[in-house]
């Protein structure tokens, strides 16, 4: 159970508007498709997060899911930026599926340094800082050692497109890694919290095709501070803007994932 | 948070074995494929379970999931009988995902009276009894009322069999639901757990081929309880020991999906 009383009175805040919201009927509309859905609390909180750390930081930087669903560009510079993701799983949050975080990152010349996750209805706190380790509730994270796909639980998330071409090879690459003989995949419903589950050694890999820069941030510092690797799904070095990513325990875990999967394209959160 | 010293003692006996085994390396072995995963927990939390009720009810009948993997045939007879699933997300447990319940449901004359669900990690306590109705950690469940598929979050899970042909059945299956712009459809790993929710409102169907009676025994009480509807995938009665299910809050909702998936057979319960 996390300590509520080491939170700061912003976060508190947070907190009140998100299970506020969760206790209420939402006013729900769709960005890209019918799955890819936005709240007024996405709106409200976002507003919160950013605003309160302007005051505090007036010359940082910030990159936004709601701000760029709105057209702000996603240019991560040298300068320090704070990625924030206010809701993810918004789906999940309509639905009041109780699989919701607000994801919190910041980058300073292009170097991601530290990362806070938090999971809004099950109080876990997960936090990550470049060369001091990973935490959930004060608990050192550390990933699984596991290096053989057949005895991998692998997460994955659908991702936002939905024409039958994209879900072709979304449920092609299921397909394949179902083949290989992973004990199972799991679809929770929000990248960070998949993400976290992976850092914490609850699974062993996590790919997506169609996450965005601000669902990868603060979970990327936290799976490296737990010991995990995180590549893009060429196998190539990973990229903060390319809407892609495999992470696991093990690089020879990651590596098995990455050859395993088609491409599918979403384009750039940098090219939009 | 659940009120643990409204616990039985039994109870506190099978959640103390299950927090301890989350935090240990397991001993695993297979049963029908590598995705069916067995530990020695699940053997020692049934054999406790059934023991301590032996006791109380000498008269009562057992079923029980891993007595059934071990052989022991699955009939229900008019008799009073507690159908158990000890560890029901094995797969999960394995992983530490925590995702992980133990279900207790209880039928006399081939009737579902009352079933017990508890969520292991999160400490919460599912409850349902015919004509009283549901409940979570006291507060009373309620299913969702939505009748649109394309505005559902919707539940299933894989099942164990993996072969070509299943998956490209359970695949399909999927496919359709997305393509019938679902918001979403979400993987958790544990059968019970998914109905808790879907009971909760949390998600409005449901559904999965190549379960079994454990799995549903406790759930259908507790989701009939909140107000929902639990059917056999062909749209016909819900039959227990049929291996297949669809649930939803709303007849509506199951039907459509009832209509929307292919068969996956997967036999009975009762005749294996």
């Amino acid at each position: 159970m996390l300590d509520t009383t080491r939170l700061s009175p912003l976060a508190v805040e947070w907190l009140t508007i998100i299970r506020k919201a969760l206790s209420e009927e939402k006013h729900v509309s769709t960005k890209t498709s019918a799955a890819d859905l936005v709240t007024e609390t996405d709106h409200l909180v976002e507003d919160l997060i950013i605003s309160e750390l302007q005051k505090k930081f007036p010359s940082h930087r910030f990159i936004a899911e709601e701000a760029a669903a709105a057209g702000a560009k996603c240019v991560l510079t040298p300068s320090p930026t704070w990625i924030v993701d206010p809701i993810d799983g918004t789906c999940n949050f309509v639905h009041r599926f109780p699989t919701v975080a607000v994801s919190i990152g910041f980058a300073v010349n292009q170097e991601l340094e530290f990362g806070v996750i938090y999971h809004c209805t099950e109080e876990r706190l997960y936090t990550g800082r470049r060369g001091q380790g990973a935490f959930c509730n004060g608990q050192q994270l550390r990933v699984s050692g596991e290096t053989d796909l057949s005895k991998a639980l692998v997460l994955t998330e659908i991702g936002p497109k939905r024409d039958p071409a994209t879900l072709k090879l979304f449920l092609s690459n299921m397909e394949r890694l179902l083949h290989a003989k992973a004990h199972g995949v799991r679809v929770i419903g929000s990248s960070t919290l998949a993400l976290c589950h992976l850092a914490s050694g609850a699974a062993d890999a996590y790919y997506q095709f169609g996450l965005h820069c601000w669902d990868l941030a603060a979970a990327t510092v936290i799976i490296r501070e737990a010991g995990g690797i995180v590549m893009d799904t060429s196998g190539g070095p990973f990229d903060l803007m390319s809407c892609r990513v495999v992470a696991a325990g093990t690089r020879e875990m990651a590596t098995l994932i990455a050859q395993a999967l088609q491409t599918i394209n979403y384009g750039r959160d940098d090219d939009k």
